[in-house]
């Protein structure tokens, strides 16, 4: 169907996530038709940014150096772990702009199917960070889902033994979705954790 | 929020058609995790097709030589051209297997908005293909919107003089589509040239 020449660059853009044959000939097209010094520098970005990406020694997030961004920022609150299992975890939360803390990556989430424990995951490297007893709260920020509950539930017990508050984000209804599509199990939570409506307290 | 090492590259990846800044940032973390290998050689066909890509002398599709696969060919039937807009509307016919002649890819339509006017586009280069007599038939496929409307009539015109047959890809309802959702200019085109059902022959 394709010229060789595009068809190759084609089935290169056609294995990136979420790019089906259909938006990989889009984008092949448009290579076509940008400047060359555009696409070089593109090229350029790709291989640079695997040659000179590290992870952080500390909580495992994508860093330019030994530490990220946010470890060497002096004024996160030094008291707060939000754990999570992806870097891109990372950006979502601080997109919201709701925690000041530092991170800790586990790199994916306990999953027996896939041969995932524990000891595969950055769980090991999070105890040191508690030993001196300045943190004083771990937020378990996994996702939502089987494998990030099994992972939640992992934690919450192994950090039992620590003087610290595990807390995890609240499970509820989506702002801005519609009650009647929210599923049972999230509007059950959502049921059993609901606040008073004067206040901003939950009702215990 | 990101990075700056990935900042740039979610820059970057941002820039493809269809590619918001949430695909992009997919996109990244996707790079991160690659062999570096793999991204390497994504990286050097990006450059390489820049470098390579030529355009068929003859019809104006991207080609890998003077002449691109299709003009190179010689089962393809040399009495039927098609005139598209496009590169990508050559790959779209392609994909049909209904037309096994030749084409002609103007580099874009009539628009005036735009500043495009006939001179703009590969239509002077369509002439000398027709001047030996060997082209019975032209199929204007150009886009069924405003300005491939005005392309095509353009053409239609222009050609008029030269002793072949001018057609244009049948106008009507989409298959798989629902007759109540086809707008009223689709199905007016559709009951206006409707068939017998009983043979393939049109209505006249």
């Amino acid at each position: 169907m394709y010229d060789p020449v595009i068809g190759e660059l084609v089935e290169e853009l056609g294995r990136f996530p979420g790019v089906g044959p259909k938006s990989a000939q889009r984008i092949a097209y448009w290579v076509l038709d940008a400047d060359a010094e555009e696409i070089e520098q593109l090229a350029k970005v790709l291989v640079e940014v695997k040659r000179r990406v590290k992870f952080c020694k500390v909580c495992g997030n994508v860093a330019d150096d030994d530490l990220c961004r946010i470890c060497r920022d002096e004024n996160r609150d030094p008291t707060m772990i939000c754990v999570v299992e992806e870097s891109k975890d990372v950006i979502a939360i601080e997109r919201t702009r709701e925690f000041a803390g530092r991170y800790h990556v586990l790199g994916g989430a306990i999953s027996p199917i896939d041969g995932i424990g524990p000891d595969d995951l950055r769980i090991h490297e999070l105890l040191p960070r508690l030993a001196d007893g300045q943190v004083r709260e771990v937020i378990i920020a996994t996702d939502p889902n089987l494998e990030g509950e099994a992972t939640a539930t992992y934690l919450t017990r192994l950090l039992a033994d620590f003087d610290l508050e595990v807390t995890r984000p609240a499970s509820g209804l989506p702002v801005g979705g519609d009650l009647e599509y929210a599923d049972e199990v999230t509007l059950g939570r959502a049921m059993a954790a609901r606040r008073s409506s004067a206040g901003k307290a939950g009702v215990e």
